[in-house]
């Protein structure tokens, strides 16, 4: 048969995605299941389940990751797919569990059509994604790709002081296969956009060629708290002021940089934060991403000039801390083609992007070929109950991935 | 003997001001004495204790505030000085007290020299000036002044549900004296000035000859929450932008009406105020102030065209809501004349000023001819226990009081 004539069940791909986010739902319609938790090891023993019962031999490493295996023609490297299945506070049901559910979709449908792939394929199921209980986000896949020390890792306590390396024994997940014992031969992440660009434009799925650099710097800004009726413009030294002057200045900056910087001031912290008082203190921080690390590092420079001009006109102190530093991550050509191709034959429209969040496809390119699939986010919600992508969009994705896959386990 | 050879005691005038700062005292030395509280109480029976003491009869007003009277060689309107002796949540010993007590050492000062003066005397202790338990602030003068209706202000409960008018009973300072019932002749208030005007000036004392007008405004802007990597700059509705941009044009704003014109925003508050969430919303206070109605009017003006503007930029919605309103008060030009007169008299430096801050004078205009004394404040520092003023010009401040008070009686 024609290769592309080959259908995924998506009563099967929708049941499973329900099934998955019935474990941990909340009052609100959405998903939390933190990473180590009790429903965290309930979704886990679910997908391990179901990855048993599709005939995958389950393996599970040091640090938590689950990979199903299931044989190719030849011993070479596999191909991988995969996600996560933890999530945020109150998230939604797609984003992780779509990538992981989709290549048991993909796994259940070769097995039907007992089809045999060259390379063996895996799916992968990487432990803390959000990094909304332990910190670092990404930690299993930059753990697997060499990137974070995996003791480190391990000796993570969450906000209450429970070890992390405690939390995978006690729920059964702190299996002894090395980290990066598996090195694949491509990897490819189907996942939900997390923003508006497909959906505003009207396409359907996403090649993803790159991920954004991300530069997070605190700024604080340290001036004097006076009374706003009787301190005269000249002599104030207004932390408050400085705080809008530089979301002005980024807003700004990002429009003369262009199409792709983005800058975001999430965070303004003013003390006293009274009506009367000229604010004395300012807590900002800074959100910059580029997928051109030299533009993303001329960015950077232009903010630091700005904060000194500014911090000498109004007479504060200006103290910065950079957060988060990751430079750009360039995604493989090829698998992107190979993505694109496969959309088009199939018949959806598809736009080559960037990925503005971080991914664990992100850390798997460290080790492998990568590139990612992104399927519409509705009004580009995610890590909220309201996240949705509709069932036509989940399908296409779906598709794509099934004969990308199979495209790479040819090779 | 040559009038200017009349002298106040500063010994009495500080144990006066050191006993009652004792009064509420807080760790940090500062001093805690909210309206009708057990402090306050504490602190009107040793005021009304030392009025006796000097012969004044002590008369109480339907809202609490207390008038020490002494009598004039003829039954004429008296003239009267005074200020309010309730504190902020942690505020210093001078701010209110320094009037009430430089009032009191007049008194005694004139009792000792034997003079009688052609009109009589008062000594006004208002009730709940700094508004910190019970809004409005400067209370008991606006409903003396008959700004603001008793029954309303009896009726109002601070946050826990305490109601004032039992307060007043339950401390004994429910009077029967009628609101209004003494309308003075001349009325001067001696206050330290809350600002850095006179110390970056060094200058000695001011002759406070307007107040500003005030306009607080509340503004809410509604964008949309996204996330800060994968939302393209121009799909944003960015709440906090705006909060920043508004931040910007006030102070230009105010640079640009010029050197009476102040502009504040004290208060930003982001929703959900994450470091990679564009804002969804945003609150903001604006407080603008000048002695010109006509410039505070245009400053309205122009912050309500940049909202706009900014709303339909930004694809946000913006709400506005005032606070407060108050017209600028210009007070009397014959008064400030003589404060300034007798300053240079006694050889202290003076200047005009104007008052940013609300006093109980301003509420007094209303109803007589008025004006205020302002001693320097180190730092511009108030409502703070690190609040302070020389003892040299506390003294040059209560001497000026002095002279001017007498020569408002001879009139």
């Amino acid at each position: 048969m024609n290769k592309l004539d080959l259908r995924l069940s998506s009563e099967r791909l929708f049941t499973r995605l329900d099934t998955l986010g019935a474990v941990g739902a909340t009052p609100e319609g959405g998903v939390r299941r933190l990473a180590l938790s009790d429903a965290d090891k309930d979704g886990r023993d679910l997908v391990t389940r179901w990855m048993k019962e599709l005939g995958l031999s389950v393996r599970i490493d040091r640090i938590g990751n689950i990979f199903g295996l299931r044989a190719g023609q030849e011993s070479l490297a596999p191909v991988m797919t995969g996600s996560h299945i933890d999530t945020v506070f109150n998230g939604g049901n797609l984003d992780g569990n779509l990538g992981v559910l989709a290549g048991l979709e993909v796994i259940e449908t070769l097995n039907e059509a007992a089809i045999e792939t060259r390379r063996p394929l895996v799916v992968a199921v990487f432990t803390n994604e959000e990094g909304a209980r332990f910190q670092p986000d990404m930690m299993g896949s930059l753990v697997y790709a060499g990137g974070y020390d995996l003791e480190k890792a391990l000796n993570t306590a969450d906000d209450q002081g429970v070890v992390l390396g405690d939390e995978l024994q006690r729920i059964g997940y702190a299996g002894d296969m090395a980290c990066g014992e598996i090195i694949p031969s491509a990897f490819v992440e189907l996942h939900i956009e997390q923003g508006p660009i497909l959906e505003q434009e009207g396409v359907t799925l996403g090649a993803v060629e790159n991920l954004q650099g991300i530069s997070w710097t605190e700024v604080i800004f340290s001036g004097q708290a006076n009374h706003a009726g009787t301190t005269p413009m000249h002599l104030r030294h207004d932390a408050g002021y400085c705080a809008g002057a530089l979301a002005s200045f980024i807003h700004d900056l990002a429009k003369d940089i262009g199409e792709a910087q983005v800058a975001t001031i999430g965070v303004i912290e003013l003390e006293p934060n009274i009506i009367n008082v000229v604010p004395g203190r300012a807590r900002v921080t800074v959100d910059l991403r580029n997928p051109d690390n030299a533009r993303l590092v001329e960015a950077e420079r232009r903010l630091q000039v700005f904060l000194s001009e500014l911090a000498q006109a109004e007479g504060v102190v200006v103290q910065t801390k950079s957060l988060a530093r990751f430079d750009p991550v360039q995604f493989d050509h090829g698998i992107a083609r190979c993505i694109e191709e496969n959309a088009r034959a199939l018949g959806h429209s598809c736009r080559r992007m960037t990925s503005g969040a971080g991914h664990d496809a992100q850390m798997m390119s460290r080790i492998c070929p990568t590139a990612m699939i992104f399927t519409p986010s509705i009004k580009g919600v995610s890590h909220n109950p309201a996240e949705a992508t509709t069932p036509e969009d989940v399908m296409a994705g779906a598709h794509v991935l099934l004969h990308t896959l199979l495209d790479l386990t040819r090779d």
